[in-house]
């Protein structure tokens, strides 16, 4: 599942991929290297060809990316990013991640709430404009300069026009600065999802792995002024199945990647951050599966926040498996000795030691990252009463400064999206909500010992089992009328607030913010120091001749019909129909949906399912299109094979592969499962 | 809680601390190096003071250490060393191990099932006729002829007489054979434990930290004939509180150590089995926590497995930060590359290059551990059911064969011990063992992927849930009588059997003794070759001028009463009575037992209770006695800080400390807590 965490694709530093042997990879339309791509494949990507594609490739502000395949807005993309919005449509009694949904016409099509979709236009070099502002700056100053040039960039191109979307994206971690613009559509509906039992077929232990045998994929329309938007920009859909070998190429928008950082960062991760995060991750998953196992209700409660765990998870462990991999470490150390050597030839004394700067801030990390995590990092992304809570209370309090000096999060630019995270009415899952607060305690408790003043601060004289029950059943804040007073009652609101959750938050959060200042100032901060002086030494060494790595904006990737080898095993690049029944066991999450039960026999067996591809894909590529050298849709990536994973930190030929669905599979299914005719004659149309 | 797992201490494999410099660590009584402890501390340790503490210290067969505190066999231990002997002497009505245990008089002294205890008396070196034995073979021909000689030795000293129990004790990886004579004692009984409200305060918080306010003491008695034991070699008690600095001596049994492993063992180790290790345990602990928390009944059979688990867990955690230290990884390199220098130098090119072999071994576990682990090593650590059943099937299988051919746990001499365990009645939770069996199976199949035929032979087309439940639901093997019906008769027996769980582990046993004995060929197998030769190096530079790895047999060591410091701050090295009571929130694990809330008027404030040393010990010296220059117990090592975990690898004198029981503390509980007169004129006697 290859959707990207909005937190990750945010926070990525964008930067270069560490040498130049990694052709394959995400490079910009503004940028494709056309020769390299026709050498390597033979296939022709002209200036036209990048420009269609261009046009009918739309980003999905759930963190995925998709393509437009008809001429009435049809977007294909996953049906993993259809999912939120499936079950926000759902009517009581039935649930569409689970049945599925097709809209029988037009009318039924239905509104995805918060959903939007972008299409890039244009790309304009602003580098000069950028560097200009940041000249002689550093730290909080640059960030900040930077950030008003670009937002009066932004400003100048798009103006107060709500169909225009602008963004200032930075590059090679500052060797360059583009301007974004798209046309944004703010009415997205769904057409059709075959619901998670087909799309998600072998559920959390089919997850990046492969043979795969899963329908992943889901329909949407654009709509604006109500009617549906009218795209003659369409890619053709090609139902013909892919073969061995054939030279595919993927667009979409690949999120963050972290294939700059230096060994002393990615040994971090390797020895601290990933073993601590998976650990936690891992004792949080078993009580929520004993607890998904009690009883229904739960199970409901449980469902999806044990998926996104599972995932999560998963590329942790896959991320983790290529750092412990010695020859893709000593790639890497070589890869840094390369780039210290050209660029003291090139920058002499001016260079300095960045990496050693670098290794620094990482050695300070070991003393400190557990604190920040269990203080700072973790409980907002698993409580959504704790979430709430601290919003509610930094809100309240940033709210009293210039949008300038505020965390990033509460700026005027941001503080809409927090608002409507905040206020909008959502379901709450007590006794889920005290699981996941218990276990937090109870795991900063052992952190952080018993003894620790922070220990004390979060528990006083409770057990984690008291004092998540108090709060869970004492707070109000499940109620979306109490939010919205206290976001408008502001700071005397909330200080005058006898919510236990609220009067917890106040409790902690000064020591909250005090271990994230300790963490930047002695961590991040010295880290991106260093990280900016060693890209611009990179940049100045290779240029744009390498790509930049990914930051959730639209790339193309070049690649071909491929399985790969793993411990002297072949992996064959194809699954077909007929393997899907095979795999079926009749339980969990083996089962079968009872439509594909009962269309086997109209099914043609030999139909190729889904297939694995060398294009280097991540986080935030779902629901891309796979296209062949003629720019047609045989295909929609959805997941990588494990391996893909160590794709944040670099691309390996040998093994990294992408997951997709076929044209064919999908054309099949619509007509014999899902008796979607309507909607094959929409892709098929010319 | 420093007690040893047997399984560890019978693997561990005997070899020398790497380099000169850990004096401190643990020294066998017959080459204590008593001018080094002079020079060191200022004490004089004589041959006789040595002679009379090894008198009187009894090692305990549940992995402890005891001393003899009486003229009448009482025996100072841990309470967490007689926890199990409380749990099986409670009546149904009472639970011993949370009300604590006081005989009355002697007469009201309960045998604990099982629990032997034994004595040095002797230790002669064998060396000359094992190395003779060996001399010329390789592999599983000298492990057989070793074996021959050493069970030949072994009966010639202690012959039948069932008082005495004799060892052939490998020392330095092979450098030396001992043969160690005990005295034993095979009737134990309790006489006090304060039970784990009082012992384990703290509880898994605390375990392996420091501060500490723990009472963790029992006191048992040898009997032979109906009576006590005379024991005139008791050591006297001195309940004058530790001074800080105090020269201390910890006699004891640790278990294994790994001090000679090489760099290339332990990054296998920081890099694959210790973090799959803990990931593991963690999502277990997760579902166990949970299933305790559902209902009264679960938290009864879930608490023992569960303190288990999370004490093991925790000691993953103190190795893998000792492994992750950079400094001490380093130092270990270097360690490593003075002994290369100084064997090249002693042996010329007879050396080979060994670590190189071993190195090569360990990067064949990174693709077969996995699978190792999941077939062979894991599920009988945790099912009492899959235990059964697999000793059941394979001791059936294996007796066909002669001793000597035979798996090592089914040879006639462990055959009795296999046995006992399988046949003696215990009770079961059936509720556990299928929550354990489920997520043995789950993992499996998460980890191998659905696709791997290991995992088809496991589910078929069942799930984890529902294969694991009608196993445990279906099987028999619960009742005694159905065990030992299936071991009395033998192989037919197991074949004709239909108990689901007997059919399950016949399909699935013949894989996993593949799968042993490809870890065997392929990773132990080598690493075990190369490992001699650098212990055969080893010795030959050092000779016994360093202490051998820990064999779970007495050994001496040397330190002062001591704190430490931890990130720039001080861990002051005692605890106080004081501050048990400002530690207590009223909410478990950190509530206090109601013995202890009203004798709070009666008991000394400031009497210490809890202290640090910095000893070298590890697990196996739980129950060890502090002694003072004087061979006087001033207290018993319970546990040791987090850092001490890294003790397995090599003792670090900068942060590895000891965790102590004052004699103070004790004496003053039993007077004033559990009115233990009787008893504490026991031990105050002259």
């Amino acid at each position: 599942m290859k959707s990207v965490q909005f937190a990750a694709a945010l926070t990525a530093l964008a930067a270069i991929a560490s040498s130049a042997h990694a052709d394959e990879g995400l490079w910009t339309f503004d940028n494709f290297p056309a020769a390299k791509a026709k050498a390597a494949l033979g296939v022709d990507i002209t200036p036209a060809w990048l420009a269609r594609v261009q046009a009918a490739s739309a980003r999905l502000s759930i963190g995925c990316s998709s393509s437009i395949v008809s001429g009435s807005g049809l977007l294909l993309t996953n049906d993993h990013c259809a999912s939120d919005c499936a079950q926000a449509i759902s009517p009581k009694d039935v649930d569409y991640t689970r049945a599925g949904f097709l809209a029988a016409a037009k009318a039924d099509e239905r509104t995805c709430p918060g959903l939007q979709a972008d299409i890039l236009l244009q790309i304009t070099d602003v580098t000069p404009r950028m560097q200009a502002a940041g000249a002689g700056l550093t730290g909080e100053a640059l960030v900040l300069a930077r950030g008003a040039v670009g937002g009066t960039i932004e400003h100048e191109v798009c103006g107060g026009d709500r169909k225009l979307h602008c963004e200032v994206v930075e590059l090679y971690h500052g060797g360059q600065f583009k301007l974004y613009k798209y046309r944004e559509y703010t009415d997205v509906r769904l057409v059709f999802s075959p619901g998670d039992q087909a799309a998600f077929f072998g559920g959390d232990p089919d997850n990046f792995n492969f043979p795969r045998y899963d329908l992943d994929c889901a329909f949407l329309r654009l709509y604006e002024d109500g009617q549906p938007v009218a795209t003659p920009q369409r890619l053709a859909w090609n139902p013909a199945p892919p073969t061995a070998g054939q030279p595919v190429l993927v667009a979409g928008n690949p999120g963050g990647t972290f294939r700059e950082q230096t060994v002393a960062e990615l040994e971090t991760q390797r020895d601290l951050t990933l073993p601590l995060n998976m650990t936690e991750l891992s004792e949080l998953r078993g009580r929520m599966i004993r607890f998904d196992e009690e009883n229904p209700a739960n199970a409901r409660a449980a469902d999806e926040p044990l998926m996104d765990l599972e995932n999560n998870y998963k590329v942790f462990v896959g991320r983790l498996a290529t750092l412990d991999d010695a020859d893709f470490i000593s790639a890497k150390r070589k890869d840094e000795a390369e780039l210290r050597a050209r660029a003291a030839a090139k920058l002499g004394a001016s260079l300095g030691d960045p990496w050693a700067e670098v290794a620094a801030a990482q050695q300070a990390a070991a003393g400190l990252y557990v604190r920040y995590r269990q203080l700072e990092v973790d409980p907002a992304q698993q409580s959504q009463l704790f979430s709430y809570a601290r919003d509610l209370v930094r809100a309240a309090q940033e709210r009293q400064k210039p949008s300038a000096q505020r965390m990033p999060r509460y700026s005027d630019s941001q503080l809409a999206v927090v608002e409507k995270q905040v206020l909008d009415p959502a379901p709450l899952q007590p006794a889920l909500e005290q699981l996941i607060l218990e276990y937090w305690l109870s795991k900063s408790r052992e952190l952080l010992t018993a003894d620790d003043p922070d220990t004390r601060l979060l528990l006083g004289t409770d057990s984690p089992e008291t004092l998540s029950a108090r709060l869970v059943n004492g707070t109000r804040l499940g109620d979306a009328a109490v939010r919205k007073a206290l976001w408008e009652g502001g700071l005397p609101a909330i200080e005058a607030s006898d919510d236990p959750m609220i009067r917890f938050m106040l409790r902690i959060d000064p020591e909250a913010r005090r271990v994230r200042r300790d963490y930047e100032d002695r961590v991040e901060g010295p880290t991106a120091r260093g990280a900016a002086a060693i890209a611009k030494a990179r940049f100045a060494v290779w240029g744009d001749s390498v790509y930049p790595d990914g930051t959730f904006t639209l790339r193309l990737s070049w690649g071909a019909v491929q399985g790969w080898t793993w411990r002297g095993k072949a992996v064959a690049p194809f699954t077909r129909f007929a393997g899907l029944y095979e795999r079926a066991t009749g339980q969990p999450p083996f089962d079968l949906d009872p439509r594909w039960i009962a269309a086997r026999p109209r099914l043609n067996p030999s139909t190729i399912f889904n297939f694995t591809t060398t294009n280097d894909i991540i986080g935030g590529n779902s629901g891309s299109p796979v296209l062949n050298a003629q720019a047609q849709v045989i295909g929609t990536a959805f997941d990588g094979n494990i391996q893909s994973l160590g794709g944040d930190y670099g691309y390996d030929p040998r093994v990294n592969r992408a997951v997709a669905l076929s044209a064919a599979a999908i054309t099949e299914a619509l007509q014999k499962v899902y008796g979607a005719d309507a909607l094959v004659s929409e892709l098929t149309a010319r």
